[in-house]
């Protein structure tokens, strides 16, 4: 009999995914819609209701002891609501009064998509028994989330870690965010496409113009796809060098579609990062692939369901025990 | 009577100073010595020890409880090493080791000065009471110490917070420090000083070339000395902004020499804030004046005493308790 699940909501610009937990990491229900295109807040909010519904359904429903959300950001953990960039009918939505109304009850907790990442590659991925850790995820968009002291760190808000919108250079290119040179704005897979292309990359006949078409190139041996991809790398390490000056961590995990380029991005960013982390007490930073596949949000927001509620209990909201420590994700 | 005191030290490129530090951070009896210049690191030590001998020959040594030390940086807290860039005797220097065989068997726990700075700041100054606090002193250098969840978070290493050296220009000036574009060779006096004689302001009769001498002609309406300050409050910006984007600070306090230019840098940071913390959730971030004088120092090294002892007797020797919580730097 399984005791204790938890339900899990993974909440993107494209899908919106559910599942019923174990103590394990185990996804023993799953259910999914995609978002709805340019729907009203309502609309995205009834298809996440749907996937509620479907899971409830199951007999094991009875065995959930709570609820964890890993959304797109930014969110507000505090007020329960989400202004996801990318789901622009959802702004300040109240998306935890939202989920409560299907949840009968349980305790509902809401962190950042980053911030469940690095919950999962924490549990049980690439973090696993690292006392600080960045967790990055390198895809359309740059996010992540922190461990530190060997406890998820999702901050007030729910959005610590945000690496992709930290500035790197100051005189940059202008954000979709409102800032300048943010390492989302050079490292992102668009923004890669788009260098190689602004310099007289071409694709192929299948007309692919994707980052991991240029990653395919530079495989090849093409010198403005190489490029590229080694100005993210740039960009990326000093993020990341500006991480571990400032928390001191240990070890930063790459996923998302980006970091599948494999060598093509990790062997610059392995060189940049001896020019960025010079500090005697950041330079035996190590970075690594990430291990969770695409069910690290819901695993994740799983596990970081399991930290924050340990965290209420406790005094300041903010002191979270990381499920690895405590074997389960929920009590 | 003085049932618990501490000894702290303050060690800096210039000075080494030592205070019997008491619950309520006053300094109840001093000593000090000039840093010895170029000196071999078993000239500073005997200096460090002489400052050691002076406070034990105080009948107020009996309470003392515990040793502080901040010092210059990088320091290496695990290992109980410095290695203080202002001070070339010391590299990898075995500094807890030296002050136990002055300090009668007390406990003895070391931080770097901007950690040092930041406890002082949280303790009794400008981020008293404030959950989470970045805490820098720009002055020759840039340094830095955090406050996440009520706590001070020294790092594993007793380095967090450095913010000095993260890179906000990836393709900027070499910096001191290995690395390029650093907060520091950008925002820091002798920076500020430099870009401005490079630029053509040239110093009054007095031939001071220091960055206060650039502030005062700031004051006074000059154009390029106005760059030169506008230009560090972009850095400086940048920086803290990141610092927020990733670890969600709700205040920065600055001090140090350069921050007492007032509005000259106030005001640009405030404004160039605007644009570098653009994310929901930093968009309240305040900067603030440090409050703690030139003792701020020797009162960080005793609150952070307090702090570190705490973590030890806790599991992980991270989770530390600041002294505003127990009122008193040691127990």
């Amino acid at each position: 009999m399984h005791k204790d699940l938890v339900a899990a909501l993974d909440i993107g610009g494209t899908k919106i995914a559910g599942a019923l937990v174990d103590g394990g990491g185990e996804l023993l229900v799953r259910a999914q819609r995609p978002t709805p295109p340019g729907g009203t807040g309502e609309q995205v909010m009834a298809a996440v209701g749907e996937v509620l519904v479907e899971l409830a359904a199951s007999p094991l429903w009875a065995a959930a002891r709570a609820v964890g959300i890993g959304s797109a950001g930014p969110v507000d953990a505090k007020a329960g609501t989400v202004s996801p960039v990318n789901i622009p009918g959802w702004r300040e939505y109240p998306l935890v009064q939202g989920v409560r109304e299907h949840a009968g009850g349980l305790p509902v907790t809401l962190v950042g998509d980053g911030v469940a990442m690095a919950a999962a590659e924490h549990w049980q991925g690439a973090a696993r028994g690292r006392a600080n850790a960045l967790c990055m995820v390198v895809s359309t968009g740059v996010g992540g989330g922190l461990v530190l002291g060997g406890e998820l760190q999702p901050g007030p808000s729910g959005n610590a870690g945000h690496i992709g919108h930290i500035s790197v250079d100051l005189d940059g290119d202008s954000c979709p965010c409102g800032g300048r040179g943010c390492v989302e704005r050079i490292a992102s897979g668009p923004n890669i496409a788009r260098r190689a292309l602004d310099r007289g990359w071409r694709p192929g006949a299948d007309k692919d113009v994707s980052a991991a078409a240029v990653a395919a190139s530079a495989r090849a041996g093409d010198s403005v796809a190489i490029a590229s991809f080694e100005r993210a790398a740039r960009a990326l390490a000093a993020g990341i060098a500006a991480t571990a000056t400032l928390v001191e961590i240990e070890i930063a995990v790459l996923g998302g579609g980006v970091a599948k380029a494999g060598e093509v991005l990790f062997a610059p960013l392995r060189r940049s990062l001896r020019e960025y982390a010079t500090l005697s007490f950041v330079q035996g930073l190590e970075v690594v692939p990430a291990q969770m596949g695409t069910d690290a949000g819901l695993i994740g927001a799983a596990a970081a369901c399991g930290d924050v509620r340990h965290a209420r209990v406790a005094r300041a909201g903010r002191r979270v025990r990381t499920p690895s420590a405590e074997g389960r994700p929920c009590p």
